[in-house]
Formats: C-alpha cells, structure tokens, sequence
C-alpha cells in the first residue's frame, strides 16, 4: 500500500556502508583471504572493528577543519596502517596496503538491497549519499550490482556527513527542493541530519552490521517518514506513490 | 578485435548531445507536438536550430567570465526566451517554458548508443561528461535508458567543456590518471581537448546530428586513438582489451 504523505518525493539517497551493503562481514571475509595467503594469523574480526573504529575519529579531524579535506580512501588508508601497527604485523608492501584498503571497493550487498533498489529504480531517481569517495562508489556499485541513477560521494562537497554541505548539495545537483528528496538509512544520527535540513527520511534496520553484539540503531529512534523491515518492504510502500514522470 | 594499444583504460566518458542522443530530430518532434497542441504553426525546424545555435554563445559567456557559473538548463531557458521573441511567439506561461526548456531532458538516443554502452560497462565504468547540468544528465539516462555508472555534469566542476577543469576533474574524481579514461564524442574540438589534458580519444561519427546538410565534424579530423562507425563498433573494438578488474 504506497504512502500518499510524501507528496512530491522524487529521489531517495541511501547512505550506503551499513545501509546498503555488509561491510563488516565483507571486510573480514576479505581479510582472513588475505591472512591466509600471507601466513598472517590475526584475529580478523578485531581488525575489521579497529579498523571501523578510527572512521568517525579521522572523518571528525576533516570536519572540525585539523586535517585538509582527505578523501575516505585516504582516511582508510592512514587507519589501517594504525591498525597494523597496533596489531604488531611487519611493514606490509604498498600493493598489499593498497589492495587492503580497496577491499572496501569490494564489499556485498545486503541480500534485500538490489532487489529493493532496482524496484525503487522504477519511480525515483536513487543514488548513494556516502562518506565514501566517488571512485570508491562506483567500484563499490560495479562489484555489488547496484542500479544506481546518479553516484553522490563526499568529495563532490569537500564535505563529510553530517554536514548540511553534502545533503543540500545533493539536493542542489538533483535541482530538486529538500522535500523532494529522501535519505535511507540504517542509522539515526544521518536521518536527524538530513530531516534537520529539510530531507525526508526512510530507517531500515541492520541489526547486524557491527556483528551479533550491536547495541546501537537495533530501532528507529524518532518517527522517521517511512520505517522499513528491509529494501524489499520499502520499495512496496513507495512504489505507487508519486514518483518519477 | 579488441585494441591492445590502450594501456591500462578504465574509463570511457562521453559527451552526450549529439554523440550519445539526438538533440535535434527529439527536439524538433517535442516542438512540434507542443505547436500542434497549442496551435502554435511556426516552423519548428528553424526553431530547434535557433536555439541550438545560441548553446556556444552563451556558454562561452559564462567561460570568458562574462556572465556568472549558470547551468546549462538556466542557459536553455534564456536562449529559448529569445528564440520565441525572433520568432514573434507571444509570451508563453512559465509551465510552458519549464516544459520546453525540459524538452532537453527528454532526448531519444541514437538506435546504436544503449546497446554499446550496454557492451562497454561490462569491461569500463562508462558515463556522460556533459556540458549538460548533474540533474539534466540524470533525466535523460533515465528517459534514454542510459546504464551510466557515475554521472558527470559540468556543474560539478563550475566550467564548460572545452575548459581543461571538466576533463581533469572526471578524473580526479574518478581516482584515476587521465591516460587511463578515454573521451568518446562525435566532435573534434572535444576529442582535441580531452588529448590535449592526457585522455584517450574516440571518434563516432554523427552524420546528421545537424540534420541533412550537416558540414562539420563528418569525419575525424585528427588521428583519435579509436575511429569507431558506431558506439557497437566501439565496444567490438574495446572490449576485451584490459578493462575494469
């Protein structure tokens, strides 16, 4: 039954690490290939989290002016040398360091995602609206078969999220009014960003993103435009409603 | 016969008016149905040529720094404002100058160009680098069935094509060095451009984008990396030589 209260809404932006796709199961899934490969026994999982861990640290140094714009490839980078290092591993060659952090180029699809999208596809412009570089969406869209229309990353802002910059700029690129526009996410804080700024807002659940122990956005913590079991779930409940013409 | 002279190409961008769709036969067509519903009989032909005709001049405006960065819709709605007054059109409601200037968003492509690309995104990220607006390229991919895997619009770079900005700031976006994206067009100033910043070339000839007594850019006037007879041509020459991985 398609929800009739979003007016105009013609474009959804899906923040897209957590949201979209798996990465934490990706990430260490690629991460143990490679140990194995190399001999190098560590514990993975500990490493993917680290790893995750320094993201909001090193995006924040950007955003609060301490470190020039860097794109997320580059933050990655700089974290995982951190990371090795913490772990006590030798100095690894620059092809293995690069090809480490392009293994977040390469992360899979929730099972519901393409499905969800290629449905929403068919009445709305959608995009992902992501920390992530551009260069990095694309691969990441290429490797994961995600039906994108239009590829938002960061460094078309010089912004990172939660910064107005990079949900009004999107917004700017579409010529479409905030209203118009929706961010989907699996996390609260994005959604009270772009709701602030005028966006509507779809939650969708991944309760396992940060492994079988997250604690955080198990639920929606604000009555969120649309709330949604998965992709699938919020494809039926806006597909009908007005989109794309 | 896959073309092994290209090195490590990842990328293929192309200009799309004229090159990827046909401006002038969709143009004439959308005019003509509007005149017909609004018993408007004006010869529509000279109309669409017209307004053609003032997309250099206004765009070189804004290139010289004559007039401020304006997307090329805005430019569109300016030149058709005083191609209806050569015309001695009277003045029409602002839906109908939306909805004619919007006529640009509603392109049909050339029979050959959505079976090349489809070809070509199996081996390269492929996309538009248009003179056209973000929100305009999106609205013909979707109209066109464009399968673009990112989306570039000039106004992501506040500079027009031929400006060296449009070329080189694809590729920085897309992370990788300019020998390694090719431009495909269906103009030699554009293609003479994109060689001159380091990008690989490719010729489509586009006999009659012009219409029938078209003079310029019938042939390449330089010796582009690939001459291809059409975007089929293209992908038969280029796939299967080192593509995306």
């Amino acid at each position: 039954m398609p929800d009739d209260s979003l007016g105009d809404l013609r474009a959804i932006m899906f923040d897209a690490f957590g949201t979209v796709v798996d990465w934490r199961g990706s990430l260490i899934n690629s991460l143990k290939r490679f140990g194995a490969e190399r001999g190098l026994d560590l514990a993975w999982d500990d490493v993917a989290d680290r790893w995750r861990a320094k993201y909001w640290p090193k995006m924040n140094l950007v955003r609060r002016g301490e470190m020039e714009w860097t794109i997320l490839d580059e933050l990655h980078r700089i974290s995982l040398l951190e990371v090795l290092e913490e772990f006590k591993v030798p100095s690894l060659p620059a092809d293995d360091i690069r090809f480490l952090t392009e293994c977040w180029h390469r992360l899979a699809p929730w099972s519901d995602s393409v499905e969800g999208l290629l449905l929403l596809r068919t009445k709305f412009i959608i995009g992902p609206l992501s920390n992530g570089n551009v260069s990095l969406m694309v691969d990441l869209a290429k490797f994961a078969g995600l039906p994108w229309d239009v590829v938002f990353g960061c460094d078309l802002f010089r912004h990172y999220k939660p910064d107005p910059e990079t949900y009004l700029g999107a917004c700017g690129y579409l010529n479409l009014r905030p209203d118009q526009v929706m961010l989907g996410a699996a996390h609260n804080y994005d959604l009270a960003a772009a709701r602030k700024y005028g966006l509507r807002t779809a939650f969708v659940p991944r309760p396992t993103e940060y492994g079988p122990g997250q604690t955080t956005d198990l639920k929606a913590e604000e009555a969120w435009d649309v709330i949604a079991a998965d992709f699938v779930d919020l494809a039926n409940r806006l597909v009908g409603s007005r989109g794309f013409s």
